[in-house]
């Protein structure tokens, strides 16, 4: 049996070959803006929700292969590399490095950052109605169908952009522990959730399992950012590929902030524990439980 | 019965009660956004492409109702709306005024307006989904996927994007006719067969008449964008509600400075008849041929 660094490194590796199939060729006249796409999906990255999503979507459909699942593993990836990429545009974060290399911005001019963010959002979409059948599988388009409403609704204002306005506006501010709260929840558990729901919603789950996925996905979404904020002041730099004290730098409020850092690793062991119970309830595999342990140990 | 510009009034009334209803309430914390995904939406403009989308739509389901229709209608021109906020952000046109309003970033900053772009253009697709049933019209279902695909290819990397990247990066270049045909083709036409084909599609068209709507939109959308250029030119401030002359300050080669103003007027009155004529021959509906003839003739 596979150790499980072993285990997360061979998915990794097929997440990676999914997306190199599902992203465009780098042909054409607009050959720098594909090649800006390219460049930012696969410059590095945990592969994180794609691979959340095919873990769910395996509790559900554990003699089904991974094909329905794929194109929707991969606008997963697409779309967080779109809101990463104009995350650190001038206008907004202004970072010139991302896991150790230039950003996109940084190494493509700000225009063609716009334009390429633009694109992968679009072609993350693109990507993901590549499930659908030709019509002669109308139970599987339904699914298809419900799956796409959830990539959209939090991906959008009223979920992962909707997050982002806010932390973009407060920047600078004292936030309250209910700001920050609404903040987590909608830039950061929202494409967990997301990308768990729509695992779930392909491998046939029922309303009620749809449900328990998601609070394990908003758990760890919220133990994954309170971590990341825990790095952000404790990390080694050469493990993150960014520089730490981000937050400090860009005067912003984190969960951290207001708790210190000891009550903060206790409530992320705790909403960790929390998920790995809820993932056990609806007889999650092995690597979803262990992957969430991991989540709370890791250092970049 | 009505006169032409008395119908087109109508329908414009019409698309505007459409959007007002689709478009998210301004309520929450990301209020900001919310008010400016709404303003960029709601300063004017002709309501072209859905009015297209739901004169084909109306030619080949002449008895259906639009409900179908109407959240692609909405899409479209939020799609539409989200590429003119990001091509007016300082980065790409740097312009301040659009239909007489200041532009969305000049009104909101440049943050908020790249995020109200990627909030209307995610908002878009999950106005599409909305054409979805709960999965008891499957046969309709069908349609919307395909008219889903059309959407989402038509405004990406091999549509309407793919076409701005070119026309950023040449700009200030001097342009061969071949690439100012694909700029054309992609930024301007991409969109409205889109909104046509979407029309037919979701009207029940056969493979052939898709074809032949195809074809009409690419002549409609070549003419009209030839227009813009000449009355970039020629046109009357006032009642363009933007300054002319734009084209000429950013260095863009056009359709008219590779041919002159005759020349250009007579490609646009050739285009818009071989429109014409294949408009008969889906049978389309009279206001659209009206439509067709009305846009060679405008003056905004």
């Amino acid at each position: 049996m596979m150790n499980f660094s072993a285990e997360l490194k061979e998915k990794q590796d097929y997440i990676n070959r999914v997306l190199d199939k599902y992203l465009p060729e780098t042909e054409g006249r607009q050959k720098t803006v594909l090649e800006a796409m390219r460049y930012s999906v696969t410059i590095g990255g945990k592969r994180l929700r794609p691979m959340m999503m095919a873990e769910v979507y395996r509790t559900f459909a554990p003699n089904a292969d991974l094909y329905l699942a794929e194109p929707f593993m991969a606008a997963m990836e697409m779309l967080h590399t779109y809101s990463l990429v104009h995350d650190d545009l001038p206008e907004m974060d202004n970072d010139m490095y991302r896991r150790g290399q230039l950003t996109t911005h940084a190494k493509y001019g700000a225009d063609m950052a716009i334009l390429a963010g633009d694109a992968l959002l679009n072609y993350s979409f693109e990507t993901a109605c590549k499930a659908f059948s030709d019509g002669s599988n109308p139970a599987q388009d339904a699914r298809v169908a419900k799956a796409l409403q959830v990539f959209g609704k939090k991906a959008g204002i009223f979920g992962m952009i909707g997050g982002q306005v806010v932390d973009v506006e407060k920047t600078g501010q004292a936030l309250t522990e209910e700001e920050i709260s609404f903040i987590y929840e909608l830039k950061t558990c929202a494409l967990l959730e997301a990308s768990m729901m729509i695992g779930a919603i392909l491998g046939g789950a029922t309303k009620a399992e749809l449900d328990l996925v998601e609070r394990m996905a908003k758990n760890i979404g919220m133990a994954f950012q309170i971590q990341d904020d825990i790095l952000d002041l404790t990390g080694d730099e050469a493990k993150l590929g960014k520089p730490v004290g981000s937050d400090e730098k860009n005067e912003k409020t984190t969960y951290v902030t207001l708790h210190g850092i000891e009550a903060s690793s206790m409530e992320v062991k705790r909403l960790s524990a929390e998920a790995v119970e809820l993932a056990k309830k609806i007889n999650g595999t092995e690597f979803l439980c262990e992957l969430i342990t991991y989540l709370t140990v890791r250092e970049n």
